[in-house]
């Protein structure tokens, strides 16, 4: 029976780096995958096919460049799932050599198979020819979840899909309603609108996106909204039929029902811990199958770790990484040195939102005296040249000090735009930095610059009104 | 007559700057123009109209997709001049008005018209209506460069051109021949390449932007030559004769004569100082119409300020932005904050060029000891995203302090990432940072990462090995 510093379960972006980081602290490590490839949700039905997706629709849908060129430009008139599976596959088939290279350069052990506990050290592995029993120091739980799938869904994987089962469809839908307004309904609620399909959008709550600042979440919902999105807050499904004529039909509490040729349900994610015989130790999921850690990712045992969307909020690959980097690094003494505070947010939905520190709420309630600076793309010269009029870039600052508080940014280019931002907020820098640099020309960075000077400008003089 | 604090001669970037500047501190300004339009070089003939022409090309031409769809989903079979000056139209109708809009808001009077010195403080401005003389104590002068015409090139601006002449042609040649490889000649040269059109590029020198670091240049050549460019260095014309049916006869000194349809002239440009009547007050610009100023923008009157082109290198329209700005706030005793040790240069070739700090010829020469780190674009899942698996960033950081000292980047986005960079030296941050950082994924910003483990590994141990 082998024995193994670390053994992980699980080969998403959480497992895989905790894996690496280990083995480049010298351990003997494992790592179990139950699927036929690894990568785990982000690489084969998540994460990397929806943006596979996303590009593949921006670009063959000709939307970047409507605002220029009209509509007729359109790359495609009918663009097909084989246009859009196209860039996904090959994106996927790339990314899968990329982690199993990686694995083998740092020596990592590979298991196909199913893994469940035995006791706190030994895990079997159940596998087409036959069980394998290994034992740790210490495991790291990086199985990460599944879609939800309640009994009263009459799923049917054709027109009655969760979300992983976009990309394995056979025709693009005449029209879909989206069940669930967090990052993924939503995300998938502009992408498919963006191709021209009419979507509906339900979802409990007042507002996309709690967490993320509301002015972007007003642009994101009037963008939506122009794109064709019908968007139901406050809103409940009563109950899903299907009708002949591949038709379905969709009750709501507050509105008239909705007849529409597919549903996605995009509620919830349940913690794919079932087949790891958890209560042989005793270890017990909550109500959704995720488990509680502590700030260093441990579990109830302080050599069982859990790290990646298995533990829940904020379940993005960026902070799963981290997250697999940080237990393996404290289960082998090696200090993790990332600043958490400046966690980014990135959501693809069309348009890009993403954001790091905090939002006006927050310092609201932590009675932080803040000045705001906004730019709009429309009114610098990148902006014109993508024909991005809608994206905006918005700066929170110490209205006394003028540190850097927080960014906030919707349309192209958000996920990378931020990271400008987060290095001057992680050195404690100033809004003034961004008076006293020069960027390129024509760039979307630039809107740092124009946010900067409207925030100062609206501060009480004196100070020098730079240009 | 009129007597203001500020005159600025000149309506492109470094105009602009200054004269909103000095605006803001409460001076009484005025600016002259002698086009019909605002914003020079830089709206009308330069900057804007090759990166809306860079913008429409990489759309028109499929191009950004070609490795991901292959060439077969080129959007339309047969690009126009007019699909490609479509967008430049609307972009420089939006900045006039932008900058008129500027203007105007900070009761900055606006002049048409041709200026000339009748003494230090006093400018004549001839206009169609007639002259109008002024006077300030302070000027500026922002008048720009003009494309360099030699009499030995048989000029006719439409198959022998200088490079403001592309976007007025009235079709698309079938081959081109671009004299000269400084930055103008580099990015058109790749723009029409990527178009399909068949590019020679002569240059004198033995590689193309020696200001750039060796391997991007590298880089780039390669992409330049996968695109279709005939590169030929250490070459110089000889003669260009034009024979009958618009065929264009090149002779060179090392290589077979070449047979083109179009030739573009793109070396040098001149100081558009002659109208200016500058020997009234005996100001002497150099041999290409140039003014030469001291660290503030001073000329040898210390009330009469040169910013933008007209003072040469580098020409760019961020830097001429600064200069203005320096110059109107040095005149009216406001400080300049701006670190112009970290300026930022962007190339906006195909595909593009960004750095900030130094490189590594210049450190090697000021025998500080440094560390290098590469990512490639093609080992990032963004980079696999968008199809760009050559673009590539390099850190260069102390080999001992590990303290950042500069960023050169090559591929979509540079000109954006070099930000990310740019803000850590200046907070003096670490090559340690963007180990420490998490950032959104999937971005092109993660190579900074990548670049960071890349540099970090390359160290002589021990160092904490992260992943």
């Amino acid at each position: 029976m082998a024995h193994y510093d670390l053994l992980v379960i699980g080969t998403g972006p959480a497992g895989q780096k905790a894996a690496v980081q280990a083995a480049k602290l010298n351990k003997k490590v494992g790592i179990i995958e139950r699927k036929m490839v690894v990568g785990g949700v982000c690489i084969n039905t998540g994460t990397i096919p929806s943006k596979s997706l996303r590009e593949a629709v921006l670009y063959l849908s000709g939307f970047r460049q409507r605002s220029l060129y009209g509509a007729q430009y359109r790359l495609k008139k009918s663009v097909t799932i084989e246009d859009l599976a196209f860039r996904a596959n090959h994106v996927i088939k790339n990314e899968i050599q990329i982690v199993q290279n990686q694995m083998a350069r740092n020596r990592v052990d590979m298991f196909f198979g199913s893994a469940s506990f035995l006791d706190p050290h030994r895990l079997r592995i159940q596998r087409d020819r036959g069980e394998l029993e290994l034992t740790a120091d210490v495991i790291v739980i990086a199985v990460g979840t599944e879609p939800a799938r309640p009994s009263d869904i009459p799923f049917d994987d054709q027109t009655i899909i969760d979300t992983d089962g976009l990309l394995s469809l056979k025709h693009i839908p005449e029209s879909i309603v989206i069940v669930g307004g967090g990052v993924i309904g939503t995300e998938y609620a502009s992408i498919l609108a963006a191709l021209g399909i009419p979507v509906t959008l339900v979802d409990k709550r007042p507002r996309l996106l709690e967490f993320v600042d509301t002015e972007i979440i007003e642009t994101l919902q009037h963008q939506m909204k122009d794109l064709g999105v019908t968007l139901y807050h406050d809103e409940e499904v009563l109950e899903i039929k299907k009708v002949r004529d591949h038709s379905i039909h969709v009750s709501l509490r507050h509105n008239r029902p909705v007849h529409t040729s597919m549903l996605m349900y995009a509620i919830g994610r349940v913690g794919a811990t079932q087949s790891l015989n958890l209560q042989a130790i005793g270890l017990q999921p909550d109500s959704r199958g995720r488990l509680t850690v502590n700030e260093h990712f441990q579990t109830a045992f302080p050599h069982i770790y859990a790290a990646g969307d298995i533990i829940g909020f904020p379940a993005l690959a960026s902070t799963s990484m981290q997250q697999g980097r940080h237990a393996a690094c404290h289960a082998f003494g090696c200090p993790d040195r990332t600043d958490t505070s400046l966690l980014p947010y990135g959501i693809y939905a069309i348009p890009e939102i993403s954001m790091v520190g905090r939002n006006e709420e927050e310092l609201t309630q932590a009675e932080v005296p803040y000045g705001v600076g906004i730019a709009r793309y429309k009114e610098i010269a990148r902006g014109q040249l993508i024909g991005d009029e809608t994206g905006m870039l918005k700066l929170l600052f110490h209205r006394h000090t003028r540190h850097l508080l927080g960014v906030h940014a919707i349309g192209e280019g958000a996920t990378e735009l931020i990271h400008i931002g987060q290095a001057v907020m992680a050195f404690h820098g100033k809004v003034d930095y961004f008076i006293d640099t020069v960027f390129n020309y024509p760039t979307l960075a630039e809107c740092y610059r124009v946010a900067a000077l409207d925030g100062m400008n609206r501060l009480p003089r004196p100070w020098v009104p730079y240009v």
